[in-house]
């Protein structure tokens, strides 16, 4: 099991709204003195970890008492679970490799009639615990929460069935999201490893994790994710309705596709994929792109149409989609499966017909009040980045964009987590509300525990940059402390407000390993003598604190000689510094 | 010595001006067939690691016969060598640790009255073997070249006395070029560490390289650097200057600048920071900034100007260096001493004031025929980076901007490699001719081998990320041609195509070792059973080829039975795959 702590200087603190019983972790960065008697109060940054799980129990259903009071629910028998749903070697097994063997309870749904999604509370101007604890995260107002979540430019991702995450809003309105993709594939990867790579990913920032496993035990690793996350879980229910028709993609049918919708609402999935775009007549399309479809939903739909020479059922049967979805508030994530998988190919006529079908299925769902978000590319120029948001927000009235990077250059296998951070924060900028991460393996292989790591935080990064050059709110009090902290040279509050604490002090420590230097008034980068950061307090204590410039024009010859007869130099006495 | 090739796959090739007598290095990656009959040309790519050199001979003097031919030059005794040129260490053992043993030769200056600039001869309508060499290696017209160099909108640094380098050019019309910063400080690091960090960063891509070296050996450290360097070497001599008054910035004068200044012009420097900007006036509007001055040569000046009441001596004799600078072809970096050092401080008033005084330097220098690239930030939240660009370009009438980063956030060191990529793309598309690569280590301490390596290649990133948001001619070829790699599963080539072979290969080579995954038609990401770039290949083989949608429209249900004849279907036989 994973600490749920970055560093010994973070603790888990909480927002507390007492008139509703809520209360909301963040985590609290103690800091040092400024000097004596100059304090720096804690600072608290928005938390993804949550209180921290044993696998083998999971997580507390936090949310059962707010559904339970809102009375639209009820717990039924449920779909009957099949060998199957952990694939064919389950079946030769006779068992799934590692059964849960936690609480298990009766899935709920709604009652008859009922629709029970966060939408469907919203328009009615109900005001629910998660849109509150929501805005307490956010520290925002909840009339906002509520008036975007009723017109669509924001969801909250709450099934029934996941009592145990912590509502997170994705909307333009709000803090940019990250999500981050685990999940085992038929080469690689086991139970545990998800599990672990699941806590791991929101210990380091994950907003929702996607479980896009397409091997054995699916049915399995999926509920030993759901019941130890504290944040949405996506998947892709297209993947392991192709593994129980034995890979045929031309062998699925929209019984078996339903089927496995209900076994995953049942389980607690928040969002799902769903590529109900790829159109029979937009197939021809990619037939002279560069690199054809990549999107492996995409490509499995565009061959079932092939194939049959039939139109996509994920679109002619998306209306019972939305029925079941509205059961559950489970949200659509509207699958961009003919997006760019070169930048060769970006915004051409296949991805942008797509746009058009998902903008027409967008507003279907919210006739059923489900919620939804719309996916995005992929790999695009710089230039073109903007467009893309532009144009999905214009033709799907705001609904949440969800998009991968996207890369802006395709030269770099084996840093695709920069190559897309790039262009993700560009088009986070513009109104993208979540970024799904790249790591370093894209294209390569399957992330490990550090990839995971890797691409979580450099997604920080891409969101956080655009929170800043959106203005949100607050967004640029961790910069200030951390500059703040960097002019004193508080060393460890530093690495303690940096978003990977143990890495910097370890960076600053292969240069200057002992102790003393973690206080020392220089850096390695200049040495003793000529510390710019020194020579800017001197500065400031000559003129400090004084933003008049006639008189600081006027005073500065008394100040320059002040200055001198202060002992004023430009330099430290030398220290002595441990050399490698 | 390291190799001069990324890869087995890479050789040395020739781009010839045989009317000339010119040959620009190129390196040549050479690709598998698609198909048998279906070959793929080598891809030729701009080469900056040189034809290679033994560091303790040196690289051959390329440009001599170009300079001499001129004949505007002179050879002449040059400025005594001191042992204080190495600091006070090699004062107290009467010698530099590891003196330079290669070619020795007298240095070159313009004769008298003579300006040897690239500037001079482009503005005279003379074309130089350097405009040609670079028209070739940008694969322009020599005209561009020339009419971009005589307007002050490029420079070609390439002082007289470093006639080992390859002609470059930094001008917005032309490829966007990065700098990496190499050199010891007084806490760490050998002049053969520094010799083998300036190979390996032009291997991977440096297109200059500086010298930034505070300890002990600068002089001949230097020398090192500069007689195995196949790219433009670029200093701070104000560090040196420095050292020569043991590190006390108010003991330093005009005279020990200037002597140092001539030292370094001798040695073939070729473009030097001068942090001229930093007037007496702005010293006082940093005083209440979140990290006051960062620039190490800018708080050395403004600690100068405090200590003294005085004007900058560097802005004072100013006109003193424009005709020094003229007599050996070296480059002004006007410096941005007043950077700021923190999102915080981003575009405030001590950062434009410089500005302004930095376009005046700009119009003085190029009154004396000497070439001007203008320094730019630094830290700059995303949303306000385009300014900076758009604001220097405006006032300094186009002179080439060479920023550091900027980092677009403050909480990340350790991963500000990438927090300033972000925003050095974004400064690069608006104009930026030239970017400062920044490590990992930045903020943290020195960079090691590693942290060069990965600084680069995130440059290269950024920089190309760029050039094709800017649609330079041919900036595209190597992403279309590593897409075309990828959808046809030549993964050999993906790996030779990319910033970084080894690397691409090594990630692959984790999940899916054995040497048959090289060439098997599926990657771990999906593994075998549906190969989403599979599947696109059976819609091509479907549909290719044929724009008309009428036709295919209209033959769509035919083409689905023909497909399912030839036993068209969604997924591959399954292969044995190596697990893990």
């Amino acid at each position: 099991m994973n600490s749920t702590e970055q560093s010994p200087a973070h603790t888990l603190s909480w927002l507390t709204d007492p008139d509703h019983g809520l209360r909301v972790p963040v985590t609290s960065i103690a800091l040092e003195d400024s000097a004596p008697g100059r304090e720096n109060p804690p600072l608290q940054v928005y938390r993804t970890a949550g209180p921290g799980s044993d696998p083998v129990r999971g997580l507390p259903p936090l949310r059962d008492p707010w559904i339970a009071a809102r009375g639209d629910c009820e717990n039924y028998q449920g779909r009957a679970r099949e060998l199957l749903d952990d694939g064919r070697s389950a079946q030769r097994r006779g068992a799934a490799s590692a059964e849960w063997r936690g609480t298990r309870r009766a899935p709920l749904r709604s009652r008859e009639g009922r629709t029970v999604t966060q939408m469907h509370y919203a328009r009615a101007g109900v005001v629910t615990q998660e849109m509150r604890f929501v805005a307490l995260r956010e520290n925002c107002d909840v009339e906002l929460v509520r008036r975007e979540l009723a017109a669509g430019r924001a969801i909250i991702p709450s099934n029934i069935n996941h009592p145990e995450s912590e509502p997170m809003i994705i909307g333009r309105a709000f803090l940019v999201k990250i999500n981050a993709n685990i999940g085992n594939s038929a080469v690689t990867s086991s139970i545990a490893e998800e599990v672990d790579k699941l806590q791991w990913a929101t210990l380091w920032g994950a907003d929702t994790v996607m479980d896009l496993s397409t091997g054995d035990d699916i049915h399995t690793t999926r509920e030993w994710i759901i019941r130890n996350s504290p944040v949405p879980i996506g998947t892709v229910p297209i993947y392991q309705a192709l593994e129980k028709v034995n890979g045929e993609a031309d062998k699925l049918t929209w019984e078996i596709f339903r089927d496995t919708v209900i076994e995953q609402c049942e389980q607690g999935v928040d969002y799902m994929t769903i590529h109900a775009g790829v159109l029979l007549r937009y197939v021809p399309l990619t037939a002279n792109r560069v690199t054809g479809i990549v999107s492996r939903g995409g490509s499995i739909m565009a061959g079932w149409c092939l194939a049959h020479h039939r139109e996509n059922f994920l679109y002619t049967h998306f209306d019972e989609l939305c029925e079941i979805f509205a059961r559950y508030d489970v949200a659509f994530s509207l699958g961009d499966g003919l997006r760019p998988g070169s930048t060769a190919d970006a915004n051409d006529a296949a991805q942008f017909a797509e746009l058009d079908t998902l903008a027409e299925l967008t507003r279907r769902a919210w006739e059923f009040d489900v919620q939804v978000m719309v996916e995005g590319p992929g790999h695009i120029p710089f230039h073109l980045v903007r467009e893309n948001v532009e144009r999905q927000q214009e033709l799907c009235d705001g609904a949440p964009f969800y998009t991968l990077g996207p890369l802006v250059t395709d030269i770099a296998p084996g840093y695709d987590h920069i190559t897309s951070a790039i262009g993700a924060t560009e088009i986070a900028r513009y109104g993208t509300a979540m970024l799904c991460y790249v790591t370093p393996k894209e294209h390569l292989g399957l992330p490990n525990k550090d990839d995971v790591k890797t691409g979580v935080i450099t997604y920080k990064i891409a969101a956080h940059a655009a929170d800043m050059a959106k203005g949100h709110p607050g967004a640029r009090d961790r910069d200030d402390a951390l500059s703040k902290a960097r002019f004193e040279f508080r060393w460890r509050d530093q690495f303690s407000l940096s978003l990977d604490p143990a890495t910097a002090e370890a960076f600053h420590d292969e240069t200057l390993p002992a102790e003393p230097a973690k206080t020392a008034h220089f850096c390695s980068m200049c040495g003793p003598k000529f510390c710019s950061m020194r020579i800017s307090q001197d500065i400031r204590d000559a003129y400090g604190d004084t933003a008049d410039q006639e008189l600081i024009a006027g005073g500065m010859a008394a100040k320059s000689a002040e200055f001198r007869a202060a002992g004023g130099t430009v330099y430290l006495p030398e220290l002595v510094v441990p050399r490698p």
